[in-house]
């Protein structure tokens, strides 16, 4: 066969719903030596990654650790350790991320009631409340930061509720960690899984997560094995426990990049990423309204670092735009998915790329471009918008 | 909490039985700024890659792919989505790894029929024939290359067997892919998989694999959904395929490592490489005989990339050489798993570290350990049969 060239990719700046931008930082960590998956040296750099990601998911979980693959195997996990076919589980389901932990709970054998709203939507504490109550499930699953639709889901009160029913309390926080709060002791949350490549700015391939100790006894008093022999935690933990016992070949690559990736968040300081977060996030919205754009969410639910915004009046196509994005102005966007594919675009702000530069190479590009396709857009009305709500942050 | 020291890990050579060191340029690769993973530029890479993966298998099939996880991922990927609860399974368990694909198919739901042989052993065709024969089973379990013994399985007649029975024939290539022959079409193979850390020469995260047409119409006419969501090919080649929808954000990083490692296979060509193993193969051997150590497997089963040799008279504890090697010498090897733990050492000379200087790297190092641990080894004994032996090659 003929040996394609070396990798030459095109120059991009990622601002779809991820991956982001992996930080240069953590790029150049990639490119360091291997280390063996047990030598004494990488056993520390593994306790270093741990002591990290409890601080970045504010708990003192013991088993805190990154999965060997990407977010949605952090999904897998979570389910796959905690339930055994036959359990009951309630699932939130407004967006196609818990369509998906639907999916992944059913293939445990589990009997699943989903709570639904139509996509967008937030759930309520009292409706979850009634049917978490009559059911009585094993586990309830939430998505924190659903990515299809942008939405924010509130937590308070669930760690309560699920302690008085004895239900345990799973959330997707695959695009909020990093980006706005997660807090799984203060929320009394019982397993959580999220990924590399948004708020934490590495490259795809880990799936950070973390189990409460009502978690890891669940595991423990499992009446069968763990369908997955990969997302084992009970032999995960062997490894990344204190016996360092070999289960699957650690991706050294990938710890390198979250090592760095984690140390650069914390260098920053949660609250301070969070605040510089909100304050782009207000900024990009001044600018996407003033070009014709309304959001998916609910305002007071609306992640910062997530825009799900409908096409603006006149643009009936949402491909021509971004391809225009993509191949002019190297910037790529993100599109709808499941029953919002075709309506909306999908623009992230996460990790490294929520930055002010950022937000106005976005909205010069997306001037021009909605001009060219016969928007009537006042000359720079986006970059404007943006300018004043910087402005008024001071 | 204090943030940890950005990443300064030792200089090691990594000779253990895998991860094994990433070629330079692998690395430089891993350090190329990231594009989205439905990019029209990646879509071309992903394309590449598979092109490179099919010649190294050797095989036409269009189902040819990295699994976004490490190799024992690719285990259960072929598993999980062969076989349904209730299905009969052949086993040949003769190491610490076919042990573990009888785990992977019980939690399958499967009915296992192990053949067994000490480790260390290799299985006569006529025997697994019987078995098979009697049996009948969907499916035959063999691994190729056993990293805890070093043993390379012959594989003739399994194909024509596995027809003849209607049995999936899955077989276990971590070891061997891109470093002894490995022949999926002209084998019959119908499903195998590897390792990037290994003959590929690049960080362990992902397992490459490939299904025959017979494994996808097995796939196709599955009865149950496959119990895993993450691995379930018939969700993953939608994304790989034509589609190109999304299934789990691909692990963009490691798929431009492999992209770098099979070119560096294809440029060096497959034959080169297998030669290259078995000329450094012969001189390792020949050093580590001198001094005193005898190999697991037998001598025209024994793999080329791979030496588990028992620790030579005098050495009681394998522990303390392989640490004084690791802290003194930076080399790393590897010990032993299972029944063979504390028993022998294994030794890794697999892609861009089959060669000669390091194989005089080791045996000096070697020498001097073992010297100094009370051995009466006559001064260069190892390097100076490593010498004979590369000029007996020529």
């Amino acid at each position: 066969m003929t040996i394609p060239p070396a990798l030459q990719p095109p120059s991009r700046l990622l601002l779809g719903p991820g991956p982001s931008d992996a930080h240069q930082r953590v790029l150049r960590a990639m490119a360091t030596p291997l280390l063996g998956h047990l030598d004494p040296a990488f056993l520390t750099i593994m306790a270093e990654v741990q002591e990290m990601l409890r601080a970045v998911f504010r708990t003192g979980n013991m088993l805190t650790l990154p999965i060997s693959a990407t977010g949605m195997a952090g999904m897998e996990t979570c389910l796959v350790n905690l339930v055994e076919p036959g359990d009951k589980v309630v699932i939130c389901n407004g967006g196609f991320f818990s369509n998906r932990m639907v999916d992944v709970a059913q293939r445990c054998g589990t009997h699943v009631t989903e709570i639904k709203r139509p996509w967008g939507g937030v759930f309520p504490l009292d409706e979850i409340a009634e049917v978490v109550r009559r059911v009585r499930p094993k586990m309830l699953g939430v998505v924190h930061a659903e990515t299809s639709t942008g939405v924010l889901q509130p937590l308070d009160g669930l760690g309560e509720l699920c302690r008085e029913t004895g239900t345990l309390l799973v959330i997707d926080t695959v695009t909020s960690l990093a980006c706005v709060p997660v807090e799984l002791d203060a929320w009394g949350v019982d397993a959580a899984y999220s990924c590399s490549q948004k708020g934490l700015a590495c490259p795809p391939g880990l799936s950070p997560m973390s189990f409460s100790q009502r978690a890891l006894d669940t595991l423990h008093n499992r009446k069968a094995k763990v369908q997955s022999w990969y997302l084992d935690l009970s032999l995960i933990t062997q490894y990344w426990g204190q016996d360092r016992s070999y289960h699957h070949t650690g991706p050294i690559t990938s710890v390198y990049a979250i090592h760095e990736g984690l140390r650069i968040v914390l260098e920053e300081g949660l609250e301070n990423r969070f605040a510089r977060h909100r304050r782009n996030y207000k900024a990009l919205r001044a600018g996407l309204e003033a070009l014709g754009m309304r959001y998916v969410a609910p305002d007071a639910h609306q992640l910062p670092q997530l825009h799900a915004v409908y096409l603006p009046a006149g643009i009936t196509e949402e491909l021509p735009v971004r391809k225009r994005l993509l191949e002019t102005f190297g910037i790529e966007i993100g599109g709808g998915l499941g029953e919002l594919k075709g309506k909306i675009w999908r623009i992230g702000l996460m990790g490294c790329n929520s930055r002010a530069d950022v937000v106005y190479s976005l909205l010069g590009a997306l001037e021009r471009v909605l001009s060219e396709a016969g928007l009537g857009i006042a000359p720079g009305a986006g970059t404007i918008a943006a300018q004043k709500a910087y402005s008024a942050a001071g």
